[in-house]
């Protein structure tokens, strides 16, 4: 008995906690959480403790102390993700509080660690306010090598992170909004290869002007596509409009080169691409007035803006946030290999270019085996977290950002 | 080649990095860093994805925001402890900064998961103000089920853990000064009995008013030692000292019943007790006036204040912090257990009944073996941690402060 009661953990994963355990197998799951710590060297015997704790590890830190770069070979710091919520935009459910975020912040850790052999914490911030997240934040960076923003609502992400990555030296990153984006390119690249065209003769509607849907229209610009209108609760955003805080009217100057305005069927009508980032419904007669041989990217998770069936009867590529369909667009194609890239050659920051480099790497993995069904590989192809580590350490070398 | 290259700890252990590395085992060992993260259930495939990540993942979120106290139930927060520093009273190096500190952190980090199963966190905060210490930890808490403050440098270190302790509702343990006072308890509580003496019949001396000074002088008192008396650099800490820090003038009221002045010498003629935490050498003379059966407990690390030769010579039990001597007090003889103990009940703080509930579980392993060089045990001894842990739960639960 004694045995068991040393680790807090004893009941984990049973499910035997018996009556009040609602009756579904994610909680089971859950139980006990879905992530421990481990050693990686040996703690065995004195010999041990006295290399891995006192007295050898004093000779470490004093070496550090000389040569503050040193923390990166002699502690976990290149190694470990801070993965940072406030649990304010949790999925679909929105401010649920930093408690209720956690599990998605664990489940957010451990696939950096199966797809990228990141190592990555969980930090719920009892806090929304954007300047103690910052401050907090930069008083954790110590520790760690990067940070990937989680769950941030929109527009205080947006400055959440501009703030971090002005001020620190290692990565931020918000997935919300560049990991979508770099998967989100990746399969358009591959649509586009498919239909013989090149991203700058598409026109593209997004709809969402939320961290997702913004950081998607800028990225999508910069790889090249030729227009995008992006379109919120009250329709397409655009330079006429008085309604939009100053990341729209921001988003206003650069997208929409068309000049259109009105909803997001007024957008639709002869798009060539449609990304959904924001839930609800498209109607099908606005999917249908897409121009010929379309591409609908329908992300909304678990209910596609556009169900694929009504989808494929008017568009030559179709793609969704679902696993249970073809050509799922899910972020874990993309954030272990971009954090493993970026910590491999210690980069002090994700530039767009290395951003770029995961898009085409990760568009590469899919090769001659291209089809309608296939423009984005399955995110447990084991080719994609190499691919994409690969070309994020080669193009932050490139670029100048490494520190190795 | 391509799968090493997704590893960012690719190279970690192999000490073959060459030219630079400092020829000394702890360096090889420290490459990479000491610990990882692991999950703990399993995502292989699609379906594991659905459970531990979208959209399984948001019934449990969903359950968590509806009933907080879940939380505990369904993430690792019960089971994971934030191990928090500034980075300014590292082992003996004292003020070397955060990064520095880190391989003393996760050192403690992974003697927490080895000695007690408690998963913990290095987190080496870029900060060494009191305010900013204790908002950054209040709004860490969602993450944590508790927090070991470790190697803040006194007296700062006093009022961020007690103004911690009355903010959050999971414990906050400052390890240098708990830690050390529950081991020094237990090694005390043996040597008495050893001599058939109460603890109320002995008069200590502590060299060194820091936070270990502090915590074992309070702690030995509640505990019932007879009296005690602490010195500084200045002599011994006493009510006509104009020059005592709030601390330590605090200290002059309940320690040195017997009015003593003057230096650690004067206080050490006929004393019992001695319990180096300061470095420094204490003269043989000084301890050869000390009363006859006496205990040196000389903890000072690598370099304790009496020789355990020249120790032996007056005294009946010498103890140290050394591995390489008997009777090694050692603080990974208390916290892992402690902090399991308060993990696996969920209590809400370590009160002083669960300390001493700690130590006298530690005293009690030694039972009928029970010698001069055997006063307190091997922290490899395996009966170790689960009986603090059990002793450590009970009395949260019989004091009320345990939630489950």
């Amino acid at each position: 008995m004694a045995a068991e009661i040393v680790n807090p953990r004893s009941d984990a994963n049973t499910g035997n906690e018996g009556a009040d355990e609602p009756f579904d197998p994610a909680f089971a799951l859950h139980r006990g959480g879905k992530m421990a710590v481990q050693a990686t060297v040996p703690v065995r015997d004195k010999d041990d403790l006295s290399l891995a704790y006192t007295p050898g590890v004093a000779k470490v830190c004093s070496a550090i102390a000389e040569q503050p770069e040193l923390v990166h070979d002699y502690t976990w710091k290149s190694s470990v993700v801070a993965v940072v919520t406030d649990g304010t935009a949790v999925l679909g459910l929105g401010d649920i509080g930093p408690e209720a975020s956690l599990p998605v912040m664990e489940g957010k850790a451990i696939l950096f660690k199966q797809f990228g052999g990141v190592d990555a914490v969980p930090i719920a911030l009892a806090t929304t306010d954007v300047d103690e997240i910052v401050d907090t934040v930069k008083r954790l960076a110590p520790s760690f090598g990067g940070v990937n923003l989680e769950d941030i609502s929109a527009p205080r992400c947006f400055e959440i992170e501009r703030r971090l990555q002005e001020e620190l030296d290692i990565p931020v990153f918000h997935d919300d909004q560049h990991g979508t984006a770099v998967v989100t390119l990746a399969a358009l690249k591959n649509a586009a290869r498919l239909s013989g065209r090149t991203l700058g003769e598409l026109r593209g509607v997004i709809s969402g002007a939320g961290a997702a849907g913004v950081a998607i229209a800028k990225f999508l610009l910069e790889a090249g596509l030729g227009d995008v209108a992006v379109t919120d609760r009250k329709g397409i955003v655009s330079r006429d409009r008085e309604d939009l805080t100053p990341v729209k009217r921001e988003l206003a100057e650069i997208t929409n080169k068309a000049g259109l305005s009105g909803s997001l069927e007024d957008a639709l009508a002869g798009a060539d691409v449609y990304i959904g980032v924001s839930g609800g419904t498209v109607p099908e007669p606005a999917v249908a007035s897409m121009a010929p041989g379309a591409f609908v990217f329908a992300m909304a998770n678990p209910n596609p803006e556009v169900h694929p069936d009504i989808a494929h009867k008017y568009a030559a590529v179709v793609a969704t946030g679902r696993s249970d369909f073809p050509n799922q667009i899910n972020n874990v194609l993309a954030f272990p290999g971009i954090f493993a890239g970026a910590l491999q050659v210690r980069a002090s920051r994700i530039t767009e270019t290395m951003k770029i480099a995961a898009a085409e790497a990760l568009a590469a993995v899919v090769g001659d085996d291209l089809s309608a069904e296939y423009v984005i590989p399955s995110p447990f192809d084991e080719r994609v977290a190499p691919a994409v580590t690969a070309a994020v350490a080669a193009a932050a070398r490139a670029e100048g950002v490494a520190r190795r």
